[in-house]
């Protein structure tokens, strides 16, 4: 009845969601779930986001190592020039611009999608490993552009072109505003950024391995991992913390609000992940930043939190829920005069280097993704309806 | 040193590409490799594309029954109904169908994900699952519109409508090339199309539920499926079989040069399959279907066929390679008159039927995949290099 049965080896039966299974090995980074740390490649990725900066973090993930002082002024320069969109790109972008709504992960996904065309990607095997690396780096710096410019459009403004002798957080800043970005801000996005590139096999870097196993080119494995973000249970959720704040209203409120939507079975918005059961360190990290910007949702987000990790405990004991990295990443944000539309497509900008870098090492050492199924349903061969006959009419 | 003992459950380390696990139940449909027997909801596959219409394979995946009389014609009228292009996408065709060369799966993508932006598809989590159902039946219709209309723009030609009144295949052959096809080639082509509907959890198959359990919408989950499907490693190699066939170019030349080729590691074209251990069953009846074309490649393949079967089982003993799908697929399209550039496009468009049954069932019951890795970098916390300050200057 069953594809079990037919193999000489009974296959392994994987939970759910392939929770539990460890489907590669990898020099990239780890999450430490029970000890609330994660890092890359061997680096406690909070540190690097206090003491680095994008760059540093990108250029370990793409080259292995941190840049040394000289490396690292080398490897902004170099792409910070890769900033400007392939010719072609700038012309479809206000159409694609219009699809949908300002900040969506629908339209980055497309634009992505043409910009690879533009470039002119392959399939990873009909070029060589440094044309592949150097795409992915392209990609990689014309991301926050794209996500910039999309934006503008979508909202009717002027695109604003991205500025070689700002770093990666600043230049970002800069082309969605217009304005280059006070210190305080540029230096809470910059952290939040390098919290964010990478956190193991979550659901976008996944997919992104498996298209670039079947041999794809860079823009089906980078399309399809936007596509994979935008989804509400990964990335495509940030600013439901914010709508969640919005309906709460007043500290007087939050008490009976939660309380009435834990009981109710609703799911809180901003807590609980599946790999941590403590305090997740990016939001630590992120509700410290809150505190520096001294944001006014700032007071009321802790009251929030608090009060929600308290019910929690109380509600749903043993279920170990706390505050996620989505919880301060939209406070965050906010405050560094990010538009609240604005969450997702600013995730994509910097997970898409621990993307690249996942599938650099899979195309380094690949076999193609191509699993197994289950099959129970009605027995097999079933008998053909009466009126059927041979013959394809 | 890695999250494996972090974690209160060691996990489970699975093969490389997830080989012989097992990641889901299902009811779509299942693959018996030692048998050389494949089915779709429990109906023998083969025997679907010798007595129905893609029609009546498209019903009972969608609806997980074969039509009744009046259900297919119900059907078929619905689902014609739905092969025009949203309004907005025709614009941006052109432009689209200039990124890259006439056939290619990557203006395929950036297309679908057009569309889907048109048609205002979101996130399932956010729609009702008759939404959904509807979007993916549309998708899935103007999928062959899109691969047609493309190709011709590509080509320089004027794009041509679809018609309602015709069946799925002899529409699509219609499109491409303007004509009405004769019935031998409708057939052979239908044939074809029901083979390839589904195929276990193969990677753009796999890709698509990967996707979809984010929660993310449809044109994520198929832009990111072509993308896969792309991947040499799977659908986006068709072709390359016709170009080993040009290069042996003669039959007194078949021996030596296969026997060259497997001698010096080279890959065969066509031949191998991870799955089956037998003659794969697609390419059993596509090898029928291609001697009723009478085509002249016909001969010619068959002699490559068996002495590359013969060759491998002298070289490579006990590795039980046969020719695949890929092997006569490309005999039987060129055959019906399709274009070489097509063949991979025209496997997305059955394809496309498979995948939206597989992630309508995965949303059903969803669980988001999220796997692990195992870790064997550089152990974890590294210490900064001197220079490194705080204060991520």
């Amino acid at each position: 009845m069953t594809a079990v049965a037919d193999d000489a080896q009974a296959p392994y039966e994987a939970a759910a969601g392939l929770a539990g299974v460890s489907v590669a090995r990898t020099h990239v980074s780890d999450v430490l779930g029970r000890k609330g740390f994660y890092h890359y490649r061997g680096y406690n990725a909070v540190d690097i986001a206090r003491r680095g900066r994008v760059e540093d973090a990108w250029h370990l993930m793409l080259r292995g190592e941190l840049p040394t002082v000289s490396q690292r002024e080398e490897f902004a320069g170099q792409t910070a020039a890769l900033r400007q969109l392939p010719d072609g790109v700038a012309d479809l972008l206000p159409a694609i611009a219009g699809l949908s709504p300002p900040g969506s992960l629908e339209s980055l996904r497309t634009a992505v999608s043409v910009t690879a065309q533009e470039m002119g990607c392959k399939p990873w095997t009909d070029q060589s490993a440094d044309e592949t690396a150097a795409q992915a780096a392209r990609l990689t710096a014309v991301m926050p552009t794209l996500a910039a410019q999309l934006f503008r459009l979508a909202s009717g403004k002027a695109v604003v072109q991205p500025r070689a002798d700002l770093g990666y957080s600043a230049n970002y800043l800069y082309m969605l505003t217009g304005a280059e970005p006070d210190e305080p801000s540029r230096y809470a996005v910059e952290r939040y950024l390098i919290l964010t590139i990478d956190h193991g096999f979550n659901n976008s870097t996944f997919t992104a391995r498996v298209i670039a196993s079947s041999g794809a080119d860079l823009g089906a494995v980078l399309s399809g991992a936007i596509g994979a973000l935008s989804g509400p249970f990964h990335g495509g959720a940030p600013a439901r913390v914010f709508d969640m704040l919005d309906a709460i209203g007043t500290p007087a409120n939050a008490e009976p609000w939660l309380r009435h939507t834990i009981e109710h079975g609703d799911k809180l918005m901003g807590f609980g992940h599946r790999i941590y059961k403590t305090l997740d360190p990016r939001s630590e990290l992120l509700h410290e930043v809150a505190r520096e910007l001294h944001s006014e949702r700032v007071e009321f987000s802790e009251l929030v939190e608090k009060t929600a990790v308290e019910l929690l405990a109380e509600l749903k004991p043993g279920r170990e829920l706390y505050a996620n990295v989505e919880f301060y990443a939209g406070v965050v944000l906010e405050a560094a005069g990010l538009p609240r539309e604005m969450f997702s497509a600013t995730f994509a900008c910097s997970r898409v280097i621990g993307w690249m870098a996942n599938v650099l090492e899979q195309i380094g050492d690949n076999r193609i993704f191509r699993p197994l199924a289950h099959y129970d349903g009605p027995e097999a061969p079933r008998e053909f309806p009466g009126f059927w006959q041979p013959g394809n009419p």
